[in-house]
């Protein structure tokens, strides 16, 4: 019999130590910080004030980013790649503020946001044991899920109704946990400052996650209340000197998500299913927007903003799966399950409560990769990737889950939800015909080639057309790009819905059986199931480490400690800091081309700008995708940064956190400063920041 | 019992009469012109001198190209694209042909390719009863293979020691019929002219494969044989007047592939697996190389021209996958092979022979379909996307294959190919370690992902790092980028071979066995099934029809007639020719950028230039991929034009000719000449030509 190897017991060892010796590591729980590690580690203490101060002054951006209020009265900044949605959205064929950028120089001459919805984390309560006690022992997989499901949309439902705050309930620990999250939403949210995506995106893909960077990424909007500037207790000010190198530095924001906490059968299934295909359709696409851009300058206009989200997306998914396919990384999560298994082992009564959930994962994850193609195509509406598609699918969904009880409703159809849902239905945001035919077509003829062209559903579907013909019958034959239209059917109720003859309406009806079953499998055979496993692998890391295991992210708010601190790369050393100046060199060194080609506003200010100005910052903060346009902030609260980017040796922080090579990159404070006075003359944000020149 | 239905007999008619309905379909072998449809239709007889002297004056490019002798000292006219692979290996960091464009102003300015091969058809000569009498009804599939082979090789080698010619024997109608082509090989081919990549390739990716066009995708090659321009005999006129609207012309050059005469079964294993699974890997290697060349403006010199044909792989991709998703072509298709299997049943003694051809087909489809993506992998070595890679399993395989008897070796280690294979690989154009090392970590990521990270073959192949690591340590391990160390062991024969401890060569080792083994598969369970069923097929057509069915194309010489005629486009009648004019303006309508951006050499010479000179024309000629830079000649066997392109209509020509829409695009023989004088002052070229003005 082989003995123990040396490297499981140190494997071991730190697991049990592991909050010590992760250094930096961690998206903690604003109701849960890592106070131990902050005293012991920067003789930090934060007081409840300094944490709800921070917490209060946190945006969340719905749209996937995050943002902090920064005036009194609504001024919130995040990043222009955050921001830029509601510019596409507010450009038209003649005015591109992508392009161009914005600045308001008077309340009256900000632009209101069709669409974008804020919120402001303002309690948190644990409600595990009422989640808990609602799934019983001897329940069906069907049983627990549904019993979780009605617990949880009563509970959000009970809280609106006794708050009047968006209340939602988080998962966390994929299981382990669950939070009650009460939010203020704001959802009159006005642009009032953006610069050039030649400035703020300056470099383009091959700069995107790299370092050294020179961007302004970064906008302002405002928020309102009954038509006026909303009052805002909690903002940050903004730091008179900026942040030195080595100095301890909080992100507040909103991580999107990470898998650093699943089972090593659960990232293999990412590794070998899901990231390769996310990987192929993200390519797909990228190149069919690029195709369509290529057909005028309006058309690239018109798909811009959504082919850079997919550019980014590309890359960040890139990153992971490489990191996925490195042994040593593989071997890190393999060793990390063994000692904890391992530990486990050592407590009989632990070992008999939680050891079989590694292997319930496993068998949850059997039954997912059964559906995941099909679930992909109809559910996810991988084959339909047409905003009027989801737009009348809601459509046909809000009629049907309105006649059941809200605990019976599909999740995102819960009364406490609704407000939300109807903003995004009822947007007036431009829709591009010729965009959504090219990518309907596509996605349809897609779901021919991975579903069979000759199965009956895909014939059903098409309908005897090609999917170039079907995609322009539908998009031509649709009313629901007015708005107007999409109004009387929801307000019309079931009874409507059920009358219309909208040829998008009717695809919805004729794919929603099979994908509402895909629905129910999943979340019955695959989500509760994962649920249950790692609710036990949770409480299982509870018991023998104590709670200082911070959960997977969520994209709700959480608090990263990090300090300045630059790194080495191909054998070079690489200072915290870039500065302004040094962004014209850059551009030089490119030939002065896009995406190196800096805005005639920069060219003609360089004169005015004090080029030795810090302008990005790299740190140790452990962010991931949604912590975009997180403030970052010195000791004593004051903004030194804003987050926009994390380097590439942070792209498998998904999985692994290690700040050897990775980082977080942040736009320095001191730039913002700089640029909005000189080269914006932004003298009213500036004035409202209190850092006019 | 149901009545035939009439749109079958229709079909039946149809398929019976095609040769006359067919309009200008067709793209016939000069050994077999359509002289009744000559006659009939365009009242035009072509004398065996005229087609011989058209034969003799064409040329194909080894590489994948067509073009045309046009002097009687050795001068070769391509597209700028069929020579742009050329451009690219002469060019260097510093240097670079594909952006400044070249010209040589007296012959020792020449640039010597590295390793282009031009070929010549001499002559062809039917070996089918060789070749059949071969294989006897009584063989396996394996020896049937065998013996097919073994004459090939056989047939192949005794013509190269008669005459000294290259000699292919060529498998026509995909089995039906076996040719034995002699070509004059020209191995010392130097160049003399090209213009900038921004007026070859004007308009980009957006305007491939579209209509208008504004293109000069022309350059100049001069053949040599020792070290003196060769004394060529035939070569094509310069047409004084150029082309009249509805003219017929002739196009004389090397479609590479079509799938006409496939049957349905192998068309939806086409649709259904190989072009989506191509698309993907096209897509992802665009990206890939979209990356690389942002990484600085060498390394986007570096990958330019395999981004180039990628993206044309890509749209024409596209277009053929969309064709065979029309349900209507899949219905014409369907429709004819209904048509010749009725024909068949009224046949019995044919219906004996043939009938169970079609069942044939599709049970060696069966068998592909079990292989291909494996096939693919190893044996295709799309797992192994590294020049470096393909050059050590050459070495390898050469050194093997050459201790067998002519006859049994791979087809392309046989003794007639050799010449053409050694100065591929002793090639002193440039290699890119770093472009190496992202194709290959790239595509040993996709062999992980496909495969399997954790399968046996992929371990053995990654060898314990991850893709990237393996690719790094393989690129910056191997010598053979060095070509004296690939002479050295190609010399040093079997013995030197197997000593050489070369990475890339340890790994071909690795590889081989199951890639071998794959490949013996393939030969025997696929290719030798299908060569035997669509001889079936062919003879059936032959005893029903006649031998007026042209064959599919085979990257071998085929004569296409057509006229000169526009066409309707979204509602809009689209004239046959362009203008030089036009480029200006279209260039203008799209803000002068890039890749609407004139060269500087235009803008300067704008004024010198007769606006109104034809730059681009339309046709119905007949054409597909392999065909770009084919001679467009008029009655007179007067060079008129120079096909680079089809229109968007023309991409499903690959399976159906259709010209209702669809249309070749030629550049017009008056805008060469014009640009020449005017805008390069390519005095001694037009000289040659005999167009100075």
């Amino acid at each position: 019999m082989q003995t123990q190897p040396r490297w499981l017991l140190i494997a071991t060892l730190f697991f049990l130590t592991a909050a010590l010796a992760r250094a930096d590591e961690g998206m903690w729980l604003f109701s849960d910080p890592p106070r131990d590690l902050l005293k012991t580690k920067y003789d930090f203490d934060p007081s409840p004030e300094w944490l709800e101060h921070l917490q209060r002054s946190s945006v969340r951006f719905n749209n996937g980013g995050s943002g902090s209020f920064v005036s009194a009265d609504g001024l919130v900044m995040t990043n222009h790649h955050v921001g830029s949605g509601a510019l596409q959205k507010l450009s038209t064929a003649g005015r591109d503020y992508l392009a161009t950028g914005f600045l308001a120089k008077t309340p009256d001459e900000e632009l209101r946001c069709h669409d974008l919805e804020l919120n402001v984390l303002v309690s948190i309560e644990d409600v595990t044991d009422r989640i808990e006690a609602a799934v019983k022992p001897d329940h069906s997989p069907q049983q627990a899920y549904e019993a979780r499901r009605a617990a949880m949309n009563t509970i959000e439902q009970q809280s609106l109704e006794k708050t009047g705050l968006r209340s939602d309930v988080v998962t966390l620990y994929h299981g382990g946990l669950y939070h009650l999250y009460r939010y203020q939403r704001y959802t009159d949210v006005r642009l009032v400052f953006a610069p050039e995506v030649d400035i703020a995106f300056f470099g383009g893909d091959p700069d995107n996650f790299e370092y050294p960077r020179y961007c302004l990424d970064i906008c302002f909007f405002r928020v309102y209340e009954n038509d006026k500037p909303a009052k805002i207790e909690h903002y940050l000010r903004w730091s008179p000197g900026g942040v030195d190198d080595g100095e301890l530095v909080f992100v507040s924001g909103h991580p999107g998500r990470t898998n650093r906490l699943k089972t090593v059968a659960h990232l293999k299934f990412l590794r070998d299913r899901i990231l390769p295909a996310q990987l192929d359709e993200v390519r797909r696409r990228e190149i069919l927007l690029e195709i369509y851009g290529g057909r005028s300058r309006e058309a690239e206009r018109q798909a811009q903003q959504e082919l850079f989200g997919y550019r980014n997306r590309r890359k960040a998914l890139l990153g992971a799966l490489a990191g996925l396919q490195d042994p040593e990384i593989m071997k890190r999560k393999t060793a990390e399950e063994e000692a904890i298994r391992r530990a486990l082992a050592g407590r009989p009564e632990l070992e008999a409560k939680y050891a079989d959930a590694w292997q319930k994962v496993a068998g949850a994850i059997d039954q997912w990769a059964e559906i995941e193609e099909e679930y992909h195509l109809l559910e996810a509406a991988a084959a339909f990737n047409s905003q009027l598609f989801h737009t009348a699918r809601h459509i046909v969904r809000l009629a049907e889950e309105s006649e059941k009880p809200n605990a019976e409703r599909l999740r995102e159809y819960r009364q406490s939800n609704l407000a939300s849902l109807r903003q995004q239905l009822f947007s007036a945001a431009p829709i591009y015909p010729e965009l959504e035919i090219t990518r309907l077509a596509d996605s349809l003829g897609m779901y021919a080639e991975m579903a069979g062209i000759e199965s009956p559903m895909v014939r059903k579907v098409l309908s005897g057309k090609s999917p170039q013909a079907r995609a322009e019958e539908l998009i031509g034959g649709t009313r629901l790009a007015n708005p107007a239209q999409r109004k009387t059917l929801v307000e019309g109720g079931p009874a409507a819905v059920r009358a219309s003859a909208d040829p998008m309406i009717d695809l919805v009806r004729l794919v929603d059986p099979p994908a509402r079953a895909l629905r129910k499998q999943f979340d019955e055979n695959v989500e509760e199931p994962l649920n249950q496993a790692y609710g036990k692998i949770a409480r299982a890391r509870f018991a023998l480490g104590g709670k200082d295991v911070y959960p997977d992210a969520t994209f709700t708010l959480r608090l990263a400690l990090g300090v300045v601190r630059g790194l080495e790369q191909a054998g070079q050393a690489v200072p915290p800091w870039t500065t302004i100046g040094g962004a014209y060199l850059h551009a030089a060194e490119h030939g002065d081309t896009a995406p190196f080609k800096l805005p005639r506003s920069w060219t003609e200010h360089k004169d005015d700008l004090a080029l030795n100005t810090p302008l990005n910052f790299v740190s140790t903060n452990d962010i991931i995708g949604g912590n975009s346009g997180s403030p970052v902030v010195n000791r004593d609260g004051e903004l030194v940064g804003i987050i926009f980017d994390g380097n590439r040796y942070s792209l498998v922080w998904g999985f692994v956190y290690d700040d050897e090579q990775g980082r977080a990159v942040a736009v320095d404070s001191r730039a913002i400063t700089e640029a909005l006075n000189k080269v914006y003359s932004a003298i009213n944000v500036v004035e409202e920041l209190g850092v006019r020149r």
